[in-house]
This record gives structure tokens, sequence and C-alpha cells, in this order.
């Protein structure tokens, strides 16, 4: 029988799953995590309200609380991933397994949708996933598209890229169409120029995956934008997952289908 | 030939246009408006992300800001709607035509969708509505669905409310579904007593209109909710639109479009 999706936390919390999240919890909403203190977070919830494709929100907890009463009310978002990232003026400073040494009563978490979530379904429709199936983390890339500014907060989209075939790719439009909270339907297809991506082999963020002839790159919003963000806007402090290592929620897929 | 959005604002501003704004502008976006002072921004901005379905929004001004500028640069939202309300503490002290001496510079703006923007579609569909048909304004109620609060901000849903056919429920529903960021779908359809609306012929807002033999009434989730949130909330000061009395913008319905 496959685990529960408290059981898996349970998992990452002890360090007896340490890999990326990929695959975990199949059907289950997948987030990626930015936690902020309060004084940022109104720039911060305008900045996912203005950039949803990027920063689609799934909740945002009350000042103070590492719990997501909405989505995971067993889960603990200081131990339930099994790798953090320290920012602290825009500078990766450390990753680590456990933030509660680092935890301050004024920190907001902003839970944001995972394109994890949608590939579930894409493979339900027989559409391949290339880094899944080579056992790789997704590949991601920061792009020369511009995120629209809110306070402090401005910096360039990151996307994940999945290789498919053109056929596959008009039918994974319609599928991540139904799914607006976990990023939706692509913003590109084809040449990887077009975007600022100047090397397709090398991402910014994950792996690299085979690309076979015939295929094209599909290209996601991610919600590894807001560390890119924090990079180039520099706030003091800001603690996020690594890309790739997510928050697992209770949350099932099917609840963000549009229709 | 039809007027500009541009043009249709002008005749609000000078007081050409007096009435409910239904009809106007057809395949453009309306918005209901909150505005509010800075302090309570992040609660408000936190509350209708939380609560979708009543409060999907649109667009947040910059601080002090009147324009829209993403949706209608040219607009003014001072003057371009033709019957504003005044609240202070929860009271609706007022209702005037022009909030300019009222401005501070600490405001912030809410553009929240309006279901006016999906009529269109619907009547493109052949499913009359019928408040329309009777030059009203649209039945508008306050329900027992509690709005998940957000800091200072609690209360109850407001929905509104369309008489149809059966079939033309399922109808709607298929084609509202479309438009999630301007209510999307129906979040209630039939007996009005299972959300605690009592009498379907005294609504809390707007004007009551005829339900035919046959029909059933359909409820969307109406962006003036805030509205009753004030009331129940009591914060200062808050200026909103007067029910159906909306902002319009340059923004096409059909870019809300989800597939």
């Amino acid at each position: 029988m496959s685990k529960t999706t408290e059981e898996i936390r349970q998992q990452i919390r002890t360090g007896e799953w340490q890999k990326p999240t990929t695959g975990l919890a199949p059907g289950y909403t997948q987030v990626n995590l930015v936690i902020l203190p309060k004084k940022y977070a109104y720039d911060f919830l305008l900045f996912s309200m203005r950039n949803p494709k990027s920063c689609p929100l799934i909740e945002v907890t009350d000042v103070g609380s590492p719990v997501p009463k909405k989505t995971a009310p067993t889960g603990d978002l200081r131990t339930d991933i099994s790798k953090y990232r320290i920012y602290k003026h825009g500078e990766l400073v450390e990753e680590v397994t456990d933030i509660t040494p680092y935890w301050q009563d004024d920190f907001v978490s902003f839970l944001i949708g995972c394109s994890f979530t949608f590939e579930k379904p894409l493979i339900d429709n027989g559409i391949p996933i290339r880094y899944i199936e080579e056992g790789k983390n997704v590949s991601m890339y920061k792009t020369n598209i511009l995120c629209e500014p809110a306070g402090v907060f401005q910096g360039p989209m990151v996307v994940s890229m999945r290789p498919m075939k053109p056929n596959d790719a008009i039918r994974a439009t319609k599928i991540t169409s139904r799914f607006p909270s976990v990023h939706g339907a692509p913003i590109h297809i084809g040449d990887p120029s077009m975007i600022g991506i100047e090397d397709i082999n090398d991402p910014d963020f994950g792996d690299p995956v085979t690309i076979h002839e015939g295929e094209i790159p599909v290209f996601w919003g991610c919600g590894v934008t807001p560390q890119a963000v924090v990079m180039a806007s520099r706030p003091e402090l800001v603690i996020t997952h690594a890309p790739g290592y997510m928050f697992i929620t209770d949350m099932k897929e099917e609840e963000h289908a549009v229709i």
C-alpha cells in the first residue's frame, strides 16, 4: 500500500528520504517554499499576486506559525523538507536539513505551486517525463522574462523544462491549462534563445536531460523564481527549499483543476 | 460604432452615465473596488488570496496611486465610478460620485473581478440574463458561508444570483469555469436556504428578479463580499464602489479564460 502524505513528511523529517521529491506522493500537491520576515510579507504577497504563472500561491501561513493549517495541518515547515537554502542579502549562505534553529516569531511562509504536481496527469496521458526516466532533477533556467515588480521584489522568471514530441507538447498544454495554481499552461515552446536561455544543456538549477531528435523543449513557470528574485532584490533574510526538494501537502492535485 | 473603454470611463467621470454598468463595454472586464489605508493592505491582500471565489484579484495599485496602470492606465479610481460607498468603522456613512476629496496618500486600491464580465459569453451561448431583460441591477445576497479569515478581516460570502433553466445552468457552469478570475463556476445551484438565504425575493444588495416556473437560481461568488466583510470587521475607513456600479477596465474578458 502506498504511503500517506503524513508518512512521507515523516520520512523526510527523520532523514530517511534525502532526494528530490519528484514522483513522491503521486496525485498530491507539492509546493515551493519561501519564508521571510513579516516586514517583507506584503511586498512578496503582492509580487506573487502579480506573477501568478511563476508564483501561484497555494497557502500563506499566519505570522510565526510553521504549520500550513489548510494544506498540511500535521506538517512542520521547519523540518519537513530535506534540503533548505538560507539567503542573506541575496547570497546563498547555507544549505541545511532543518531550520528549527533559524526560526523567528515574525516569519511568514509562502507555499507556491510546483509543476511536479501536474506530472502525474501528464504520465497518465502517456507523456513521458525525461528527467524522471533518467533519474535526475528537473532542468530549470533563469530567463530574460522580467517578473512584474512589487515593492522591493524584482527579477527574472525561472522556468522548468521538459522535452517532448510536438504532439505531446500540444496535449501537455491542454492538460496543464487545467491547473493554473501549479503553473498552468507552458509559457514557451521551442527555441530557448527566445526567452534568453543560451545553453539548454547548462541549466541554472537542477540537472541537464537528454533531448531526443524530433523533440522540442517545453517551458513552464517555476516556483524557483522567488530564489532568482531574492538574489536580485537582496532582502536581509529569506529561507527557501532547495530546488527539487519540495514540501508535500495533503491537497489532491485534482483540487486545483479548473474544469 | 461602439465606444472604447476610455470613452465609457469618460462618460462616467463627467456624470453622463449614472446607472449600474451591466452591459456596458461588452467583452471587457468590469471590476469591484476596495480602497483602504496601507496598514490594512496586507490583511486584505491575504484575505483575497484565501477567498478567490469571492475576491479574485485583478490588480492591486501601488500605494497612493489612483491609477490601475496594468488594466486601465488612462483611468482614475477617484472619479471613474458613478457611485462610491464610504464605510467608517463598518458603517456605510455616505454615497458619493467622486472620492477625490477623500483621497489619502496611503490608500491602496484592490480591483476584484466581477461576474458582469462573463455575462457576454453566457448571452452569446443563448442563456438569457433575467435582470438585464428586466432592466434591473443583479440580485445579491449575504450567505451563511463564512470566508476564510485573514488578520482583521472576516465575514460572510456574498453571492450574485441568476435564475435559469436547468440545462442552461449546466452550460453556464461550463462556460463560467473558464473564468476563475471573475468568480469562475457557481458556488451553489438550487435551494437558497442551503446557503442561508431566507427569501430569494428580498436580496441584500441590488434588485429582486422574476424566477419563472421550471427555473432554478444559480449562485456565483460576488465581489460585494468585501463590503459585507467590512461591515463585520469594522476597519477605520474603507471606500468601495456601490454594488452594480463597477469600474470598467481595458482588459478583454478572454484574457481571463483558462482554456
